[in-house]
């Protein structure tokens, strides 16, 4: 009983504790998530077997390390977490990275890994893109543009879907007109739900196997689920290779959250 | 001798009690299966090699917590069970869980997972739909409508099959009227089935890599076998680009059958 | 080496030994082997990394656990056993179950893997199907009808083959004439096979991700590539998506047989 | 010091030694390699975590059960070693085995995987295939085929190469004839290589998801290489599914070569 | 702390050394390097779980048998590390390994796997190719074969890419004169990006199951992906079955810098 005690005051303490200046972080994290030219990475993990096995005040231990690495590297990139253990198959945790530099993206990866936390990670996935200026939005109608601007309605939108695309061979053979002909209506489909669902485009080609990398954040998982509808049934998913596959469905969690849940 | 017989007093004890009061989680059982807007996951999971290893008693304290976890959320979620562990490959445990908020059902699949119990299973697969209005019965004749009021036969239905369903880009690419037509062909050659095969349907677009799961249980499988081939037959078979892979057959039991079973 | 004699003669009293009355078994087996209406099931197991770092009179006291739920069972399902160690990728052994019910089926499995056999295999695949009355047969010119009845040449055919195979969406979108007419071009091709290849046929479609399993017995294993290279050249040979995938090749096997191999 | 010297010289006298007269062994090894009519099976293994991390002594006495299986089958069977590791992915050795009977070839295996060696093997790919009097050859010009009587050039060949094949469902609807022609122009384009590149062929339909395993043996692996690029230009290699997948590439190895290198 | 301190030591001291003359090595590497008719292999390993679990004076010593193994072979075949860990999934390093003989890569991956360190790498993928003169360039317009002459940007080029290739059936199917035409577009598309974008190219048909490695070297990624956006929207991508699966990221290290990330 007073040992659980002192788990659960360790616990609360590692929850409460910063090692680093928050401010200066908060203001490079804002600029990594809106300009373009930075690189987003989705790291994808597993536990291990022996993680359940743990005693609390072990994976306590190791958690405080998570949150050590974490801390350390949030100054030079951007970190987000998710918890996919529950909502996707045979993984756990879901890393979201912005960075200037992947170089940094994989400092911060090799020192997860080489942490006490790490040693119980298996990597499921990692994918890479880059964030660009829009490629198609220049030359649509000026309606179009302005509905574009809608701001996805304030409060927590609990749940992140990420969908991995490769466009066929020949989407790419069709020539710039033609797909931005195309895309105009896969935006125009997208527009009733710019307001509850919050979507944010990588591009992948050459990175990794994929061409584009698509996040979402919702509160009404039902509206997503209608936005993909919607988008299936536009000319330009003819030209779509792989849509997911996988298609990664987890829960926003601060760093703290995702401590707490591992700790059980 | 006497240590066999504690541990047979503990498993009968296990299977009598219950810890919830059963009236109203019944009552909003009833809804959760009935009410479109619902989220239906499908949680496949294979007991790992220690389990065959524990000795009977552990195995027991373990199948305590299993039903421990799933009384205590049975408050909040639908929780149904399946036996595949002699009808399909490499899973044993299917979990089919209703809910109102996908989040209700990650807390449950948490907690399963962190549980004494949940420590020996593997995730084999996870699939999300969700329940909806009926999206093309509307405008089929009314004899079909009429027909499609058809209530199976009562009597327990102890098998139950679930096959995951993709559409091909092309289905999407078709316009509305053209897939209601095939629907309604679709749906012409279940008729003769309802009786003897039940069916409910999920949505899945988006928030797995499928369009569909169907869910059907039957107490004549070689029924919901000549109800499959027909569904070969018809025209929009061919716009289908995924048909199960996996295919789960199982059987339908109740929490306290599967304890039995996995006490053995 | 006195206790190499016990294991020897433990050995020979096992292979012996028989707990049920064969007499009624044998007359049940010969109906479940012939009627239509049956389900056969393909149940594939490798044996785990434990299995051969057994002692033998280990391995022996297994092995007579295998022995005892096969005998068991023997009353309400008809069992054979081929071992495809040797012949086949990452697979041991072959059971094939024939039950008026899947539930019995479901239930010897069961027994076996909770045995302490079962405990050293791991389910490589699973396939079922149903015996049905010819589907196109009957239609058939007289002549064709007739060379059906050819029998097998008596003998051992130690060779067992077993191919699942799903036909393409087009298939059963021809129609059952157009189907009829390939079909009786795919019999005649197997005609000239019929007295050295024994095979039968189970309906999967539903069931499995398959629609048909074939099973052939052989003693001469060139007859029986001779048979698939001229079913490769039939026109109805265009519309199979999947033919093997995998092709189960091994030998037909005793109980007694397989425990005296896996003694060793 | 002393103990590394008995082991080295253990070594040497089982890599010296021999348990059965070669004689008799060798006139049956040719007729195995070279009759039509004879079963040829190539068997793929991975060495376990384990087998590393063994004693030298003790890696020593578990090649010995090698060669001491290998020594006495090889009456029966004819077997070729080759060492893969460190060219292919996951597999580390191949045996090629000739045989008038699988079931011969099942024994091997199966007295190969219970003896003290084969508990470190893990079976990575099986493939069986028929060798037959060739197809086409027959109608060919009489030019091609005194070319096609070129003798290879004598000395060694360190490579082997194994490529299986699976031919479309479209090539065999095409009739021998169409087949024949373009199996002329296939042979044509493999003419200049017969000096350097060694072929021989097996038919597999039926046996395992093949139609075709290839095997080839080279000095010069450049010429090997052309030979296959000659090979996709010919419009017989449009009716190809699968070629390779896997490629297998390795080295020829006598047995005790084998013993040596997996003696370290 | 002492102990921490002895190890440091060891590692500054292991870096440091040098077991070979490193003047002989490096004239052969660049012919290596730049001459046609040089075998590549591109050998994959992922670490085992072991390793993450050893203390740091063992991982030193296994690291130094890296040291001395790559040491030793560096006289006969060249060798590039790469550190795919952080940025690929499932795989930690890469060995790119230039060679007149694919044997003597053979060795060195042989002495590689049954040293200390190799007891800790699992493989994750071997691919094979073979350098060659250009295929298609002596034909190109005098411009380009000028512009192909842009030296790339002196600087170090941190990242490494690898995408493997396999052109369809079709494409060989096309005849040289068609191929020659769409490779010239193909190459006008590289053009913009010679400066900062290394390239060297491998034939790998028959020795894989590929028919090119690809290989990039670059300080800007951005430059990269929009060099591959260019290639896929030339028409020869039309013929292009598989383009990466798996792509290949990592950054390019000295083999001191691989044994001091893998100290810690």
């Amino acid at each position: 009983m007073t040992q659980l005690l002192v788990i659960g005051l360790t616990l609360l303490w590692l929850i409460g504790s910063s090692w680093v200046s928050d401010a200066q972080a908060v203001a490079d994290r804002e600029k990594l998530l809106s300009d373009p030219g930075i690189y987003g990475t989705f790291a994808v993990f597993a536990l291990d077997e022996e993680w359940g096995k743990q005693e609390p005040s072990v994976r306590i231990a190791r958690l405080a390390a998570l949150k050590g690495v974490v801390e350390q590297h949030r100054e030079h990139v951007a970190i987000d977490l998710y918890l996919l253990r529950g909502l996707s198959d045979q993984a756990d945790l879901l890393f979201r990275i912005h960075a200037v530099e992947l170089r940094d993206t994989q400092e911060f990866l090799l020192d997860l890994s080489s942490s006490q936390f790490g040693k119980h990670l298996k990597t499921a996935g990692m994918m890479h893109g880059l964030t660009k200026k829009p490629n198609y939005a220049p030359g649509f109608p000026e309606q179009i543009k302005a509905d574009l601007k809608t701001v996805s309605e304030p409060g927590e939108k609990p749940y992140a879907i990420v969908i991995p695309i490769q466009k066929s061979a020949e989407w790419w053979g069709l020539g710039q007109e033609k797909r931005a002909a195309m895309m105009q209506e896969h935006t125009e489909a997208t527009l009733p739900y710019l307001k509850t669902v919050k979507r944010k485009l990588y591009h992948s080609s050459g990175l990794d196997d994929l061409d584009f990398i698509t996040y979402f954040e919702t509160s009404k998982l039902e509206d997503f689920h209608s936005l993909v509808l919607s988008l299936e049934n536009v000319k330009e998913f003819q030209y779509t290779r792989q849509f997911g596959n996988p298609t990664l469905l987890g829960t926003v969690q601060s760093l703290d959250e995702i401590i707490e849940t591992l700790a059980q």
